[in-house]
């Protein structure tokens, strides 16, 4: 592909255009401290492509041209930008987009969900997290297709399953796969002692859960000191 | 009514103007942590008219043309955007407007205000909050009409009812009815395990006194934690 | 006065006016916590006028014209804002202004000052605040003139009186101005379960000051639930 | 130096510029609690000189014309702002840059890395902090020259020396030189009760180290607070 058709790819005055909304999550992501020293990663499926976050930058700073640009059907890179180092997330990004058909996926280091993991260790679960009967529930969908259509309610168990860390980051593809074949109805998975990856079929459903999960699990670890339980007894 | 009219409706350079007030209210309580996740709401009162947040948006990034519009005496809606789903909040905050003339009324998700609605779970009251003995109850009014106008006082203890969730945030209604009437000096009424609803004579009142209660929770926990007890003994 | 004088008295293009930079300071302050609700105030001592923002307000929107200017000679107002009470906090500004020759005194509601109070509410020593060994110490001054020039050392303790507080701030002048009396080197004065009061002999010193206790009181409230104790043994 | 040379030092609209720089990075720095209070400092090496921010101001204020300059070489200042003194973090700053080749040195006053050093304070091991099994783990460098490139790995154990703190800040030097000496892979020496340095090869290094462990050491904290151990067993 010539130079300017790369460019192109990532160029427009559209603030809603995949590569200048990525930027713009980023730096929002940034403050909410889930992206810092840089860690986290974000990715938006457009069209035929996926819009992807280049590996270890300040993600406060991204420009639209540190984007990779990758042709969804064939997986080759249409755009590399010199310099700069594909996520090591991306196959994991695959793993939402293929199995999920997400239309975004966003990865946070959040201090929240990692403590979550860590207090999930101590239980007789250590693989998956729940909570129940708090309103923000409802910010979290309840599965996939016409008969889960809508959000969980109010009475519902929340359950994000939790996945061991690899080494390397790209090693959590056969997991991270495992955990959404074995939890149909997730749209999040828990990564012990290092994050989160969330996604939706849109950025605005994939945002607001990420939202909406790190409430809950800033909310589960208050709770947890002082002596309140997860599920409702 | 004509498109074009339904436009003036939230049309203004004015910051003040209803619509505009309620996307910069909502930018602020984002930055706070009240309204992540699509939750949350925020409802004016201006001469005959509701200007209220739609249902299920990004509330930081909500725009004037996002506003839900409806005549206050017939409760019929002036100005319905296409693709928002109004307010699920709508009967609550008509139940302020209505019951106790308020001008703005404010929902919020704060993460503190459900820590209190847990603590209190486990006490001999769990059905209102008690504190007294901090100088920023002064920020609360002691009620409503002539005879109760000001605001508490150090000494006086602020007392905020607590009703249960509900599935739906609609069924909230009855309840929140009873609260209100059941306490008639109230201005807040807290939502167990979901949040809180806070109102005022206008849109200063209502948001200060926000303030003012979410500063309050917030030591209330800590406080708890510290083993300081609510009301000075 | 002319009302043209009265609005000459807050209008500059200077970003260093006192009208201009108490609206800025309050604008900061609110991001820090530390003014919300309504809560807490600034005044300016320039040449011989005094700047104090309004009582009542929501302090992170106050404009230049908010503000009331008196002689510091005579104690009159030369400006007050229709529609605007002054601050119940003047007679507190004016302790630190006329005993201590302050040029700025800052009024805060921090939670981590309340609960710095609370906790000494339970010591042998409830009327002080001391902690030493840690680095920030070195941000407060050890007293005043030539003989205490210079700031706190890292060895030194540091101690902030506490007085209680009172039904209606005008009142904390007697207590105020009698900790300044009995604690002659200090620079601050802590209410319970109210905030605490900051001076400096200029913006700078007294917002410096300002932060650094704040980062103080938060680790000390840290430190405690952590068994570690304020002063070192 | 002539005055209009002195001046161009630090004159450029190229925002990398390292008078720019620094006072951008200490805007960030302030609002995440690291510079308040006049505390903490930054130093950029760029060619054949340092910069240097000036000891004692508004570090969320600071412009390009409050930098020093000094010439790598002969330590001269080619640069003396009027009316402010060099930090007194310099010979600190320049420890890590002659020992370590760095390019950029910061030094903040983090709550979490007070707080980390006193809970070590506490244990078998007062001088040094080590954490293990968490992902963040990988924003940190494994040491130096090629047979340690690249960043620890997710199994390793981070360990960050700790040193004493001195009555006055200078005095920190040969501490610190030793602990650079005693711990050659080192990036960053925390400071007992005062804070911590880090350092890197360049600004973006530096400073996404500096994120890293901040994020690292608060949630050390809170897992202390849950009774969690840093390294896992």
């Amino acid at each position: 592909m010539a130079t300017s058709d790369a460019e192109a790819l990532v160029t427009s005055h559209d603030p809603n255009h995949p590569a200048n909304l990525i930027c713009e999550l980023c730096r929002k992501f940034y403050t909410l401290g889930w992206v810092t020293g840089t860690g986290g990663g974000t990715s938006i499926r457009h069209e035929d492509k996926l819009y992807i976050a280049p590996s270890g930058v300040q993600k406060e700073l991204m420009k639209p041209t540190d984007m990779f640009v990758m042709d969804y059907e064939s997986k080759d890179y249409l755009r590399r930008p010199v310099n700069l180092k594909p996520s090591a997330c991306t196959p994991l990004f695959l793993a939402a987009f293929t199995m999920r058909n997400a239309g975004c996926c966003i990865h946070t280091h959040s201090q929240w969900a990692v403590l979550v993991t860590l207090l999930c260790e101590r239980t007789s679960e250590p693989n998956v997290f729940s909570i129940s009967t708090l309103e923000q529930i409802k910010g979290i969908p309840r599965g996939y297709g016409p008969e889960k259509a809508g959000n969980l309610g109010y009475y519902d168990t929340l359950r994000i399953p939790i996945i061991e860390n690899t080494a390397r980051e790209e090693d959590l593809r056969d997991t991270l796969e495992g955990a959404i074949r074995e939890w149909p109805d997730t749209y999040a998975v828990l990564v012990k002692r290092h994050g989160i990856y969330v996604w939706g079929k849109d950025v605005a459903q994939a945002k607001t859960q990420c939202e909406s999960l790190d409430y809950i699990f800033q909310l589960a670890v208050e709770m947890h000191k002082l002596g309140i339980p997860w599920v409702k007894q």
